[in-house]
């Protein structure tokens, strides 16, 4: 008897799910209904800041399937701008209104994936819904910021020096505003430690973009309905145009008021197969779940496309009769912001306490093509190791062309397990358009490794965790 | 009571041992003499094609350490143009000559390191010695050619597609000549499968490089002592400039007369700390030496600096008093061709078959960044994996900028024994300007790991190796 799989929200996660289950049931078997509440389908979101900057000229571009597409290539059954407004899991049924005409419809499932995606976080300060204030997550609010630098805006504001921030920072700059980012933290990208941060903010600096660190916003000036300025502890900033880059977080309220389990991080709890815990048939992918931080060993919530990806082709696979795991990540992340690359993996610092662990750390400066080949350029590389076995835990990179894709090495060192130690010989790339003959991350290890070496020598109980 | 360390070779190899074994002991307790036949110490040979192209326009860039920086920072007592003729292993001491005097010296040793490096293979063919005829091997090799530039040679002709090959017909296109490169081969740069080979020469072609593969080189015409045409089956192909590209053999000549171990490669025989298999006090790194193939688990000679400065450092820790090992490698390199990048690792098919194990094959077409982000450019992967197990057993790249240090990942994994299985899930970094959602690294192995599967599925036991 044919089975029908019900997909809420046609995004990345939700339509790999639906891609992969009808590469192995064919229409007959599986019917496929997806309900999106929003314009558009199978998006870049991680590409709308180079859209609203123009180096993405085409905002189509971003779709990689349109609902046609998913409808004639995939045979999926796409409602777009209907919103799911419950899941009835007794009735084994949602219940779905149609924007435009706000009718209801209830659709069965047999099979139900849940991929609502994530909301921006929206602090609750005087001002917060003035016109003139975007979250970035969605390509409909990407599409309200172009309007807004179309219809002029001058003077923009990011709050929050994150992916998000450092991203939509480099695409307003891109466009002749002037940019203001205000962070909380000392430094930007927190995902960072801090001294590799400081390498972030002395390069925004130096591309003219106004780092305000330290700082928190303690509401937004509003004038007729309309931002004016962001005000801080120390005072104002103008703006006509404000960006909150201060994270997101699942979006799981329709889920949790079907009952489905929740993760200590707010994400959909799910096993490795994607099932949605203790629940027969639903399954759960993209920035609504909560994954598994290999390293650190506890749930995490990293809200990334390929992430999203990867798990609803997990789901297709298994909806799809075969056999596939999600196993968790390393939280690997790489960005850039104008020329600067930034990239990370594993364990800060900072997590390195809070999971328990005492860690070593190297910090090199080095170059990203032998030094005397043209288009050298600086790369500083710091790895974690933990003390005594000298097992990786983290790294990060922060550099010029070149420098970022360095960190899948060690990405892939970190889910193998290695220690720095095995590092040392890792047989990496080596011709001089490409590394120097000590590769970054090999001269990196290297010291980590001696760092650990000299750790054990000293046999030492010091709080202090870094050597550089 | 003062040691002395002797070492048979200034350049990546002995240097390396030298300015490691200095950190960890005093010139008072090691003293330390290199012999070096040639003028120049600790050069990066690979840099050699770079500085004839003219993209390195200084020499003396290419000389990471010189002479006098080797004496005075490293207490090294560097001998130059001084060619060490025979090692007394009973008497332990080295006899040398200087070149310029022609005077003989001996000294003897505590600890002796053969770092000989390689020779270019010359081929026992008529007219191969004539004027115009190159090696590429040394600096001064490089020198050479370099003179034969600025003396107005205008068609070149480099024999053997491998990296060197293609490097210098790089470097001959760059300096303005017209270069005809002859390969015996079916495709240039065999250390790919042939199928990734014909995308270089398609490439080369592009370039205006005139590529002749399939055919063999029977001899050089002369005239008055100089290279007036190379000969093949099929004609001459006139030519001012010769380069020789057909590979380098290990330069064991003084190792051998001295009784020292040579393996089944050619190259000297050590253990994994880089002692010369069963000769107390004596170390081999470098170009000379054979080392371990942890794929295919058997002896290989790979001629590459980054080996040479690993297996160096590691000898200079040991006889420094620390512990550390080279274990072997997994056949990583790296090259480029103009605008081409081409990488490697593992095993291609041939050897799979050479190492009594079966494969299947994945080969994706994809870009290096995402398709819509500026700059995206194409990148092919191709991975082999064990039949059954899925084992990644090798990997290759050719593609366009950004495409060579994906091998990196890749390597890692390889070295790691993940299989494809494991690597579909693997945390790479992911942004639109650095790679598609799924990076190529990526979706190749989800291909592999599918071919995988539907080899168990049909339960074959087909010759063919190749799944596309």
């Amino acid at each position: 008897m044919r089975e029908r799989m019900v997909v809420i929200g046609a995004d990345a996660a939700g339509m790999s799910a639906a891609s992969q289950a009808r590469r192995r049931r064919s229409p007959d078997d599986l019917e496929i209904v997806a309900f999106e509440r929003g314009g558009f389908t199978s998006y870049s979101a991680c590409g709308i800041p180079y859209w609203i900057s123009g180096d993405v000229p085409d905002r189509d571009a971003l779709v990689a399937r349109t609902p046609a597409e998913l409808r004639t290539a995939y045979a999926v059954d796409v409602r777009m701008r209907t919103e799911v407004e419950a899941i009835d899991l007794d009735r084994r049924e949602v219940v779905a209104r149609e924007r435009e005409t706000g009718r209801d419809v209830r659709c069965g499932f047999d099979v139900l994936v849940v991929a609502t995606g994530a909301v921006p976080v929206r602090p609750e300060l005087p001002g917060v819904d003035a016109a003139g204030v975007f979250g970035v997550q969605t390509l409909d609010d990407g599409v309200a910021v172009r309007e807004a630098l179309d219809a002029g805006a001058r003077r923009a504001v990011v709050v929050g020096g994150g992916y998000i921030g450092v991203e939509m920072a480099e695409a307003l700059v891109k466009r002749g505003l002037r940019v203001t980012l205000v962070e909380r933290a000392a430094e930007p990208m927190s995902t960072l430690d801090p001294d590799m941060g400081r390498l972030v903010r002395e390069a925004m600096l130096g591309m003219g973009i106004d780092v305000r660190s330290g700082q928190t916003v303690q509401g937004f000036a509003v004038a007729d309905g309309r931002i004016r300025a962001v005000v801080t502890e120390r005072g104002e900033v103008a703006a006509d145009l404000v960006v909150l880059g201060i994270g997101v977080r699942p979006n799981t309220g329709l889920a949790a008021a079907a009952g489905l389990p929740l993760g200590p991080t707010g994400g959909l709890r799910t096993d490795r197969r994607m099932r949605v815990s203790g629940v027969e048939g639903v399954w759960a992918a993209g920035d609504c779940v909560e994954t598994y931080d290999l390293v650190a060993r506890q749930p995490v919530h990293v809200p990334l496309g390929t992430h999203a990806n990867k798990q609803g082709r997990v789901i297709g696979i298994n909806v799809g009769g075969g056999y596939a795991t999600f196993p968790g990540i390393v939280r690997t992340a790489v960005s850039k912001v104008c020329e600067l690359e930034i990239a990370r993996t594993g364990l800060r610092e900072a997590d390195v306490e809070r999971a328990g662990l005492r860690c070593v750390t190297a910090t090199v400066d080095s170059t990203t093509r032998a030094g005397y080949y043209p288009g050298a350029a600086p790369i500083t590389t710091k790895i974690i190791a933990e003390k005594s076995s000298g097992r990786l835990l983290g790294a990060q990179i922060v550099g010029r062309e070149g420098a970022a894709k360095r960190i899948d090495a060690l990405a892939v060192a970190l889910w193998a397990g290695l220690t720095v130690d095995d590092m040392t010989g890792l047989d990496l790339g080596y011709a001089p358009p490409f590394a120097p003959v000590w590769d970054p991350v090999l001269i990196t290890a290297r010291k980590a490794q001696e760092a650990v070496e000299a750790d054990l020598r000293r046999g030492v109980t010091e709080a202090s965790c870094t050597e550089r």
